[in-house]
């Protein structure tokens, strides 16, 4: 595989906490990597780890033959990809965009015609599982698009994923089962936070409850990962509050759009938004539990510095 | 053991599909368990498995060494032993009370005062598991109490429980962990239902989203465990949505004595309640998916008969 892959030439653009990471699986699979951040000093770090740094979009997408694209918003894909008619033209012909980030599935359909429009693939692809595990190659993937476009990424998607999930022959499909996963984990968060304060207004010992809870038929995997943050006062983000604003934002669109009530989600989506209105938008996403405490008075774990 | 357990005399209130299976697991212990249900022909049922059935919770409390109440409320508890002077009288001279049912801190506390005041031992001693568990001796048991009465429980608690948790030295800590445990069994179950309407709203196919998210960072035991009901159709009560009625009801009280504002556990509550009015409060929790479909005109898989 290494010596096909060496003749790719791939760009990964955003190197946040995830691009990076997946950037540096690419690399130790044997693509030729070029990334882009809009902070040269992460491109930097980059080219320090045998990568290439590249100056610009433009730049990055120069020649690639695939395109991951690891920005936050549709908008910013948006940017990356349309901002003027030389960025997809710059590409290899028949190149293929893996876009990863979380987005409506319409957003991610409209972007599929603009990308195939320029005679390139388009491949809908978010992502799931931490830093961690994109530095590890080992994200699970919820793809969609077609099949031409998803074997064309196949070497990358291989490269990214320990879990790849191939989930039908359009885009906006990997995007919808995402954001029924991020309504899930939004949910679940918020939960958390809810109850593990709701323990201490009880009196209860909080690292107890955890203890006895994660065996139990309340548990969640935000549970289980997300209390942990709590019980150490560690709220530097692992990933950010301001994230389930977006998310949880996007189901409160649909759910106008589509007249499909998601009273669960929208409750979650305020607490998220009190949270980031009380000024913990960068921090951790279980800073939620830090709200309620604050409201009511109670004493959490004091918080660790950076 | 067993020789030992069979000169001690276990009385078991409530015999529905947890209290049955938690005396058979009491019988299998070598106990000699009298139970007594509401319902005679569910005592009969019992006496075939060589249980004593008996007519009313007088004769199954006489002369009984540990009493298992296991009903649904606090109140039925409460009519279980203190409807009058002659019940706790009737046991043997420093019997222990195991109380089971889901209750608030306040209502446990007040149970021990009026038990101790007999000369019995109370243990606050909640349950999660289910009635396969319960059959198997193989519950989760959130128990606490005086030692003295804890430790006289304790031949009873090994034989029912898989986890035997004793969570401090004073009734209502059990049930506070219990409580905790319900608000967000409650807030995932309407969570699951609302997340899988939803992915049906978005065309995805619904399997594939259990198959994919029991695998992420969304998942939670509650959504592994309940939406194969909703996948297959098939709302017959496992657990009812009376239950959360009930338990997020608890929470909701406890949310205004104590002025802690719980918006996401009122917003499940709402759920249930939602449900339960339009006619579902004794089919299964995971009904909480159809209310969403009915609401929405979605189609589920269709209902199995019983």
């Amino acid at each position: 595989m290494t010596a096909t892959n060496a003749a790719r030439k791939i760009a990964v653009i955003g190197l946040g906490s995830m691009g990076f990471g997946m950037a540096q699986s690419l690399l130790r699979a044997g693509f030729a990597v070029t990334g882009f951040d809009t902070q040269p000093e992460i491109g930097a770090r980059f080219a320090a780890q045998n990568g290439i740094a590249a100056a610009s979009p433009l730049e990055a997408l120069s020649g690639a033959d695939i395109v991951v694209v690891i920005v936050v918003t549709a908008e910013q894909t948006k940017q990356v990809l349309l901002a003027d008619d030389g960025l997809l033209a710059a590409t290899a012909p028949s190149a293929v965009v893996i876009s990863c980030a979380t987005m409506a599935p319409d957003r991610a359909r409209e972007l599929a015609v603009a990308v195939e429009a320029a005679g390139r693939h388009y491949v809908d692809a978010p992502i799931s599982g931490g830093s961690i595990r994109a530095a590890e190659g080992a994200l699970t993937m919820l793809v969609s698009g077609k099949p031409a476009a998803v074997e064309k990424g196949r070497p990358a998607f291989e490269a990214m994923a320990a879990k790849l999930y191939v989930l039908g022959d359009e885009p906006g499909i990997g995007a919808s089962f995402k954001i029924v996963n991020q309504l899930l984990a939004g949910v679940h968060i918020a939960a958390a936070c809810e109850a593990i304060t709701f323990a201490k207004k009880l009196g209860l010992d909080i690292g107890k409850v955890y203890e006895v809870l994660t065996g139990s038929a309340g548990n969640s995997w935000m549970f289980e990962n997300r209390v942990p943050h709590i019980l150490d006062g560690d709220y530097r983000p692992r990933s950010a509050v301001e994230i389930f604003t977006k998310d949880l934002g996007i189901i409160a669109d649909i759910s106008r759009t589509e007249k499909f009530a998601t009273p669960i989600a929208s409750s979650a989506l305020q607490m998220f938004l009190m949270t980031a209105a009380a000024g913990m938008a960068k921090d951790d996403d279980s800073s939620v539990a830090r709200l309620y405490a604050q409201i009511s008075g109670l004493d959490l774990p004091a918080m660790k510095k950076d």
